[in-house]
């Protein structure tokens, strides 16, 4: 059976990263795309690759009809997000990529993004998007709320290590290394190739970034007590891909057996061999996300590394796999593509 | 029905990429894989982004029992290509992706690349595997002999506008631009990242690029006369992707017909509108090709501007194009995945 | 004796390229920097690679005392230069690296670049600024125009073709490729590293790209008669370079030897040994321009390519040449930098 | 005065920057080259970038006349290194740029390298190369070890809170990006450009990196006890450049304050305001090393930045520093071009 599919938001690169994997799922049409900065164009014009795609024209969200509708992604900027999604029909299957549903806590979300949430009770509602740990919920979701990329590459890492007790939770850090996608496509001169090959910096350090919300809010619930990580994101002269450097106490081989134990039945986690490290390069494209675990010459020390293409299985991919799960399709659907390598 | 598949050769970048299209593709499963350099090793090791296909382990290709296999693709580097086809099983549909059986004249075989042929009869029986132009010859074919992924880009062009005639034939210029990935796994200097990374350099220039003899004999072949392109690849920063600029005498809007004709039902050839330009970018990991066409301010001059992938349309993906029309499946099966972009 | 400088402008690329240079000059200040965008910030602001300089502050152009500066640099976009440069006191000595001043034809100009010019007899007194071909004119002038990326590449291997009669004049093509800073340090989408970045198409194609009115110019005047090269430029994802493919009738060693015989003197422009090609890593970041000729299979045709810095000897390095001669300091003083690579 | 240079080793990567940094070097010059595997050949067809530089032919180590010889530049691979330097004239004075002599303990020595050292007298004799903080030593030395470009890095970050005792010494964790040059120009699959771009990767996890053995040597000797620190090396997709993402207890202000009087005097060491953080892009083909410090929301933790290019200070431009000093030149001759951005 095809599920008809609506996508607001399909302009951007999340956007297109849905439009690539519903191209071949075998139970999804797309019945209506919206993007309304560029309304009246054809999706060709705003993003040529697809172009052999049988697509609608790009629409305003407000001319869709939904009733024909069984699921729509959100693929909006946060806050306007939770503008459009409290004015959709309140039946209607919502996958949301952006931030706006992620924080179930109103204060933490306006001390992270700065602005009183304008859907509050919507909030309430929404399921926190991360399917390996959040399955059943998702299932039975109206509104699914993606999680943050770096969030779900970091919560990959260390959720099986919190919850099984394997590590201190005191002295966690997190070193990421991302991809430039993860920014948008938006007009930014450091996001210029000219300024962003061949060279990388960090930022938000200090504790700043946004996803920090994500991880104390998931973490603290996890260990039943507060847990403040430290996390430092890095800009990469790469297009897609987290890598994700995890530093913390605890045993390495009982890291590596609670991690390999969480996912054993996963299809799309992949735990490797112990001391074997995961690249961006070997899941670039594809909804897998790869861990290592390795000890370090200081004794307790452990060293966890997840890596995960952030369009994919740090966004775009969650969300199908999220709405495969919502409308009751086989959860692997249209998600099996191998990575593109080289 | 599902097809049992072999792959020869399974070790280099071809060889990865059939089994990436494989992966996802309804009709086939892969049955053996053979690489005598790393006999004994498991294909997550040798390429970890397949470590979630369940593969079978590499074994050498004498090992491999072909009474099972209902066709085999063969990405051995040319000469080797050869020798090893030359011993298996007559009644074995073979698709060569190697340079080996592409040009029927053993002369110009032994001219092009410095050896004579160790199995010429297999040279004449073997057809040209540029699928939009050898369709039915495909379909009835036991071995089919994988173009040169510059020759198929060209090719793309080209062939309908010499099949109607509405260009000059002594002033074609084909300034080709070409990733990495062409030149395969070797270690080369010029192939590191440090020394191919931001710049770039023409190569094989003056016409010694071996995949002229193509251009020589399917150009010729068509316009009943010989015909001698000019043909300069240069190599770019960058790991998929060839951008064909060919140069023309003739009348841009007659070339555009032409080309827009000659592919009107083609499933993977897309003609852009009249001065629109492709870009590699927009085909990247998949199997389409892109085709521009524009004036020029020079009266009487058209360029011809073809974009595709070369590990994909340029090899691999038009390997298996082939495979399924050898094996009465759906010509498109397993090849609809959309480009990965960005 | 040290010569106090100006830039206006100077907080795009070519501005960023002359500090670079003026860095190490042996007989350069810098005593006035404006950028009417960014008044009030200091440089290792706007660029932090050039913190380690001692720096004046960014001011308005309005605002510099030019009475105190020996040479005034100009890096504006065009139209905005002319509009600058005409209020500019009239002994000042200037070097304009915009493309106001480099078509001395008002018509010309207008065609090319859509607007009447605002300061025609100054466009008749500019001296166009490609060194090597104009070098006694731009010793003696007071405006030197600083010539395009690519109409510099595209003559460092024509000029002495053209003037030694070597080379058929109705049939030549230039194709480019060309790193991405020539695009200057705009926020377009194609510039976005995620778009730019592993892929490549052309642009401007069929005879749109401004530099036509350069190559226009010198080359119709070199050759007295009318010339009209065919000039396809194509953006690569690298930041700085361009490499000019140029196809010509001709005979390969009359074409080597009239370039090695016009350049013999030349200290940054190197012919290379018959046969050999240029490669954009091997001039990045220098002032060095090196050419290669090829003969082709097709007889009575040459392939010419030149290679050099977009930034360096196509406008910034070239700018402190030409104002090496105007202050009547050592041509090469400054420019000696060694190419950098990886 | 100008100063006699051999350089040992120059067809890698170090020996051409090397030569890069000579070229404008007011009182070096180049008066013999050796490099064993290219023995008779020019520089310019080993490393055409430096095609413009009148340089001797490449000859054997043994073939150098060094009576005439000032200072030799030593860029071997480890291991070869000690057996060439052992057999030098024992007067000559000698920048080793190999891992040769960079530990002092014969015992740590061979445990991170694998192999007892040839020339242990020598070892001893060595003045570890980290100008900064071993000027007058160097200026009096006769052979200088030239330091690991991470080690380099580290310790720029580290050794003034070590030395101050502003952080806690057990809990120190480094996390360096490293571009790919500092691999060297070795045929290795992973350094392929297809292989390494669009990606990133950690390699020798866990406390296996051989620039290891110089933390603990130096961190243990300034703090005067064992320091053991984590250092786990992530390879990314761009040439040059390290990034130091440094973990450590201690109050920021207080760490931003002894780096800031450390480095108050040193040319090179550019310490930013407080919570600015260093890029690679801005230190890129220059001798400059930039540090940024930040507090983070975790009180009591410090991150330090440090940013510096693995070819030029983490190596060939710290060794020509050294040189300099050596020869009683000004330290800074040579060293001062300004970073190449973009």
């Amino acid at each position: 059976m095809t599920h008809r599919i609506a996508i607001i938001g399909a302009s951007g690169y999340t956007g297109a990263e849905l439009l690539r994997l519903i191209a071949t799922h075998p139970e999804m049409e797309v019945a209506a795309l919206a993007a309304n900065s560029k309304v009246g164009q054809q999706m060709a014009q705003v993003f040529p690759h697809l172009r052999h795609m049988d697509l609608p024209p790009l629409v305003t969200w407000e001319e869709i009809d939904f009733d024909g509708i069984d699921l729509c992604f959100c693929a909006l900027p946060h806050k306007t997000s939770q503008e459009v999604i409290s004015k959709l029909p309140r039946g209607l299957k919502i996958v949301d990529l952006s931030a706006d549903f992620r924080l179930t806590d109103t204060g933490a979300y306006e001390r992270w993004y700065g602005n009183p949430h304008a859907a509050a009770e919507m909030q309430q509602e929404a399921v926190y998007g991360l399917t390996e740990f959040y399955r059943e919920e998702i299932r039975a979701a109206r509104l699914v709320a993606g999680t943050g990329c770096n969030a779900a590459t970091g919560q990959f890492a260390l959720r099986p290590l919190i919850a099984g007790g394997v590590i201190g939770l005191d002295d966690i850090i997190l070193d990421l290394k991302c991809g430039v996608s993860g920014a948008g496509r938006s007009l930014k001169e450091n996001l210029l190739h000219a300024e962003l090959s061949e060279g990388t910096n960090a930022y938000g350090v200090g504790g700043t970034h946004r996803h920090l919300g994500e991880f104390d809010q998931e973490f603290s619930k996890l260990a039943g007590r507060e847990v403040r990580v430290q996390f430092t994101p890095h800009l990469l002269p790469m297009n897609r891909g987290i890598l994700a450097t995890v530093y913390v106490s605890g045993d390495p081989a009982a890291v590596h057996a609670a991690l390999s134990e969480a996912y054993a039945a996963e299809p799309f986690l992949q735990v490797l061999p112990m001391g074997e490290m995961p690249s961006t390069h070997h899941v670039r494209g594809s909804n897998f996300c790869h861990v290592g675990v390795s000890g370090d010459r200081v004794s307790g020390r452990t060293i966890v590394i997840a890596a995960l293409d952030n369009l994919t299985k740090g966004s775009s991919g969650q969300a199908v796999q999220n709405a495969n799960l919502m409308l009751g399709v086989e959860e692997t659907a249209g998600l099996m593509l191998a990575p593109c390598f080289p």
